[in-house]
């Protein structure tokens, strides 16, 4: 501790109040933060919870953990968490409201050190704004933190990657739910890149709803249509999500449409199944990793500088990631 | 109330008693829980494990969300969970050994209601014999209760099934750890049946290690082997997990290697990568849902009769689902 404190220029009683989760100035947190760092000093973080009679759990609500994105993206928040002393309770809402608010009102009976959310809905109107919070995706009031990955570039890029493999027609595929926010960046991203630079593109939707025997019969009409109105070879398609992509590789293939030869198709999340493979659709990846790591973090400062009234909204940047369902034979 | 007593031909008070959660007979117990089932009733479970001063929350121990069969065990899991009133602290292992006892000690301290754990390590070892718990896949001290697959039925399956599909040579690939009992039962299923069948068959192995390069390496390897001593159409290989056989299917493509008509191959899960969907991999399904059921019916027992001595082992029935990788236009 002795090491630190010279290292960062502080007293050692300083270095004890950041570490027991007194308030200390921002500046002297950080300097702190980075002496920690260098030094590679490791707290003992549960304890230090434990002492300043901190509950060490963190309530983590998300739609589901059985789908790759919510799955890596548990993975990272657990870790991440667990790397600062806090174990986390798993809440699984399948984006049932109800049951979201239920979640919340156990963490303030049970009065869990804070909450991380991905939520589709409103929550963020019922949270008691004394309570640390982060949102990850969506969040409607501006009053809490929000995490999410830059969906209008991704939108961007997909439009630019399709263009650099010549393709001709742009289709957007999103889905009906109109207060999907990162699908509208999304798309208004794919668009306004399109309409900047002079390509033909059009906008097509499936049923939000999770029945997937409806879903196919919407990408089965989506296919004749594509068909119908183009030529082989000329297609490139991005979709909302990685899920829409797969459907729609596997409806081509059926129909014997080769996939990137005939219809290029660009998806979004980049799902990586396990933690060493990847499913290979070329998709605009979401930093997960990130995501995970800057909602921790976020919501530990809330926790440990209860007075810190700066709303933050970060915005992770995405990269894209070529798989089997473009042709990447490409020149930059 | 009173219709439940009825029905189940006892008194209110015994009624109440069980939903209370007092010692009632066994016997007893079975009859309230069938006309609690017929007559629908609802029993506010949180509200009863409240009033008992009975802690909500089970301690679910995994190596890791981030892979389609614990993805979906842990989706399941929760929801069972939840059914019964109970909340889920997921707890992430990635096989660590001493994380897992950190975990125990934790539920312990926080007096949980009891853990259900999925270790590959000798954790039951560790567990103190007054603490409601219940393992899936491996227990090693025959105290603990045991939720499992039927292993050597689904290795048995696999080789059945190849068998229907003309092939020849038999391959079972494996990984370098012994300590898997799963994986030895599967293996001893396969070779059983090629041995009682008359069938030719051989054990390979690839490395245990989650490193994926030196996983590809040895399947490169296996690949070269079994192209070398075979015919192409001959070939049939049953793989340990899903995800040994993903990365051959991937190994053999890439080497201009038909799958089904040059090699066939069965897994062992049948990974559902969403809720919705299916990699199409031809695999051994385990039955998740049914894991989780039994596993959450069983700590319910235990934590409610702590005089319950039975220790149960529980080996569920797999199922073989016809997928990409086998050649599925057979005569049975």
């Amino acid at each position: 501790m002795k090491d630190v404190a010279r290292e960062a220029g502080v007293s050692v009683g300083t270095v004890s109040n950041y570490i027991n989760g007194k308030k200390v100035r921002p500046v002297v947190a950080k300097s702190i933060e980075q002496a920690i760092k260098k030094l590679n000093y490791v707290v003992n973080n549960t304890a230090r919870l434990l002492k300043n009679n901190c509950s060490p759990f963190v309530i983590f609500v998300v739609p589901t953990v059985w789908s790759p994105y919510f799955s890596e993206l548990t993975f990272w928040i657990q870790k991440k968490l667990n790397s600062l002393g806090y174990k986390m309770i798993l809440c699984i809402s399948e984006n049932d409201y109800k049951l979201e608010k239920d979640y919340v009102k156990m963490a303030e009976e049970q009065r869990a050190a804070g909450i991380i959310s991905v939520s589709y809905s409103n929550l963020t109107t019922h949270i008691r704004s004394d309570i640390p919070f982060v949102s990850i995706e969506k969040e409607s009031t501006g009053i809490f933190p929000l995490v999410t990955s830059d969906n209008y570039s991704g939108g961007s890029l997909a439009a630019k990657e399709l263009q650099l493999r010549n393709v001709k027609r742009y289709y957007f595929i999103g889905t009906t739910n109109q207060d999907s926010v990162s699908m509208i960046a999304r798309r208004s991203g794919f668009m306004d890149y399109c309409h900047n630079n002079g390509l033909m593109a059009d906008v097509l939707t499936v049923a939000s709803s999770r029945k997937i025997s409806q879903f196919r019969k919407d990408i089965d009409k989506i296919v004749k249509k594509l068909l119908s109105e183009n030529n082989l070879g000329d297609i490139g398609v991005f979709t909302h999500t990685d899920e829409i992509a797969i459907v729609l590789l596997n409806e081509l293939r059926m129909k014997g449409i080769r996939v990137p030869e005939d219809i290029q198709i660009i998806g979004f999340d980049g799902w990586k199944i396990t933690e060493e493979d990847s499913l290979n659709i070329s998709s605009i990846r979401q930093p997960v990793d990130m995501i995970a790591e800057y909602a921790v973090k976020q919501l530990d400062e809330e926790i440990r500088y209860s007075d810190n009234f700066e709303i933050r909204r970060i915005n992770l940047p995405v990269s894209f990631i070529p798989g089997i369902t473009t042709n990447n034979d490409v020149r930059r």
